[in-house]
Order: structure tokens, then sequence, then C-alpha cells
């Protein structure tokens, strides 16, 4: 059984964890290529009928404690389902509305706003690159499967995923008590995106010309809110039914 | 110079890194007992004015490369201060609204939900126990230093926190879809609590019959929000000027 530790270059990925595999399954039941047990699961289990869901689709299921060390799972880690990464596009209609992350660093951070993202009804996401690897198993983990749920796009540069969305209007989240305040923002189209940056730098003050500046109201008391904090509010506040 | 590992029973905890300290200095001088650098600070370096001002209050400062061993600090942690950790209380005047959080579990989370409590103008926060360590080191570097700017109270159990707070409205976050809607809710009052379960198992059906039940509208698609997400998202909504 050939198996190796996940690296950003190589085209599959891992869910680690019953509920992941499920909500693969439930998802992109195409994608899995086979599932890891730590033993095999006896009938009456709890995964019994996860695992005859699998099987049923003609899933391998390999009985492998050794994936587990290799692949750094937690003990409390039953089921490891690897699967092809998928090709996801951000569509290019202005039919929904988007979100956008500048150079986001942090896998738990970028897990938790798809979790977000999902809850509040945006399934389209764009990452301009540099950027953690949002098909890493820590991010997919944090995500608590909401990856599975949504549409995600790198882009090399913020110029590049203008060009591919002309008509949309732009929201840029600063730290600038100028810009327009969040709560004083409402958008009657659906056709616009909103725009994060990096956990410790934020937007560069540049993103002023090309987008609109809105600001979080809050204290003067600390230097920022959480990133995953900002965008889950921002997407809170816009949430789409 | 004796320093040990930080443990919960320890009356003094650690501010990690120079950001955390020169809060720390801004808010509560008289707690700080001692500071750790790397190597000594030389005129010019950015650290020279906190050092001064370290100085000016006759703060010892410590050149010691294995305090930041012992105390497990980053590579980039150029300064440590060592404080007796504060003794704050709750007010139990009704002026302030209140942030109670049952069992919290990971630090992580609650830094930032500090760190939001901070920024929405919260500042007294109930902590329901069992629960992570407010003081751990890796909470307070996690609310990056917002903990300096809040009053932190630790209870047994709700029933005691409630019989501390008696005229209180209270506000139970909960998955429950016939609760009121997050959005719908409006208050005229500064008198009131806002109630937040563990991470994993969020707060018990039995809080419905002691608290009004709030659900944050989110779609289907995931079982859940973040809790700093979540918590962060209401502290929003009620934020206090």
């Amino acid at each position: 059984m050939k198996l190796s530790r996940y690296k950003r270059d190589l085209p599959v990925s891992y869910a680690l964890g019953a509920t992941l595999v499920y909500e693969l399954l439930k998802t992109h039941p195409e994608l899995i290529q086979r599932v890891f047990v730590r033993k095999n699961i006896k009938p009456g289990d709890d995964l019994t009928v996860l695992i005859e869901n699998l099987k049923a689709r003609q899933i391998e299921i390999i009985e492998s404690p050794k994936a587990f060390n290799v692949l750094d799972a937690k003990e409390n880690c039953l089921m490891i389902a690897e699967f092809q990464k998928p090709r996801t596009a951000l569509p290019i209609t202005p039919d929904a509305p988007q979100l956008v992350l500048v150079n986001p660093s942090d896998a738990g951070n970028l897990g938790t706003i798809m979790r977000s993202a999902a809850a509040f009804g945006f399934r389209d996401i764009a990452i301009i690159t540099p950027a953690v690897d949002y098909l890493n198993p820590k991010t997919i983990r944090a995500s608590m499967g909401a990856i599975f749920h949504l549409n995600i796009q790198e882009f090399t540069s913020f110029d590049v995923y203008c060009a591919s969305q002309p008509t949309r209007a732009l929201y840029a989240f600063m730290l600038d008590e100028n810009a327009t305040k969040l709560p004083d923002l409402q958008l009657n189209t659906r056709n616009f995106a909103l725009i994060f940056g990096n956990e410790a730098s934020g937007l560069p003050k540049s993103f002023a010309a090309v987008a609109q500046p809105v600001f979080i109201p809050q204290s003067s008391s600390v230097d920022s809110l959480n990133l995953s904090v900002a965008t889950s509010i921002a997407l809170y506040h816009f949430r789409q039914k």
C-alpha cells in the first residue's frame, strides 16, 4: 500500500474522521479513492452504516493502523478517506455574492471562515495566493466539512480575480474609521464581493482605490478582531437565504 | 533565578511578547513582578522605549534566554513579563451587559472571544467551570492583550452565577430553530447576559427553562458555527458604545 505524508502538490487530500468522511460521501462520493480504518468495523459499531454506504459505492476499505500514523491523525480519529482534490471554479455569473480572502495564512482561521461561509449562504470563495493550502487536511478538519459545500478558486493576484468578475461591486474590509460602517451598508444586489486581508497585515491601503472601504465598528482598546471573526460578522450581516 | 513551567495553580502568569507586555504595563503596571529579555536591549532597538518605561517603574529586567525555553516562548518572542494574576470580579450592578461562557474548553477560542468582547464593549465575563484556564499564557496570547481590559470571574455553576446577578435578563444561544432569531432580538436594557455553551456540546436543553433561547440563523449545510464566531456575532449585534 503506497501512502505518504500529505503535501500541497499531491493530487489527493485526506478527510480525517468519520464526520468528514460522511460529509464527503454525501456531497462528492465520486472523489473518494479509498478509506482507511484502524481495525475492521464489526456489525453493530457506530460506523457500520457509513461503511456499508461506502462499500455499496465499491469504495475500497483498508484496515491500516499505519495510515493513521503517516497522516498524523488524532487518536479519536477512526476513519480516513483519501480523495481526489476537486477542481472547483467560481461562477462568473452575477447571481451570487463572493468572498475574497487575500493571502490568508492560517489553516484554522481559513477552515473556520469556510464553516461560516457555508452557514450564511456564501458558496463562492476566491483565495488570492500566496496563501495557506485550502485543501490541507488541517484546513478541511477546521472547516468541519463545510469545504465540501463550497466553490473555491485560487487566483495569483487580486487583479486576475477582478478581471474574471468585471461587473462585481467590491467591498474591502479595512481598519479605517472613516470608511463606511458595516451596519450602515445595505446592498440591493447579489453581484458583490467582500474582501478581507491577511491575519497579521490586513489589506494594503491601495485597496481603498479599487473597492469601497468598510469598517466593523470596534473599540480602540483592541488593535483588531480575529480574521475569522471579522469575516464571519460580515458574512452574517449579508447572509443569503 | 527560580522559574518553572506555567501551571494553573501558580499565583503568577506570563505575558509572552512585547505587545502583551506593553498592554499589561498600560493597564495593570502594579501586577508586573519581573521581565525577561533574550539579551540586553541596546539603545536604539525597537524595545528601548518599553524597557525605559519598565525601568522607570522599578521593574526588574532579567537577561535570561533560559526563561524563554522554560516558558515555551516562540522564537520571535523577545520579552516576557511575569505578573501576579489579577483577582477580578463581576460588578453586581445592572449597568453593563455580561457574557457567560459555560465550560469553554479551548484556549484559542477563549482568547479570541475576549478580543471580541473588548472590541464590542462587553467588559464583564463570567466563566462557568470546569473550563480552560483563562489566565494560561496561551489564552492571554490569543486574546492579544484584550484580557487586560476585562473583568473575568469564574463560577462553579450557572446557579451560583445567577444567584450573584438576580435581576439580569438571560439569553441562551442554542441550536434551536424555534428559538428567537438573533436579528429579531432588540433589547432596551443593559441589564442582560448572553450565554454560550461548550465548543463540542453547546448548552444543555435545560437552559431553555431558565433563559430565553436565541438562535443565530444559519444554513442546514453546517452543524454549527465555531464558538468564537457565534459569540462574536452576538457581541457585535449587541455592541456597546
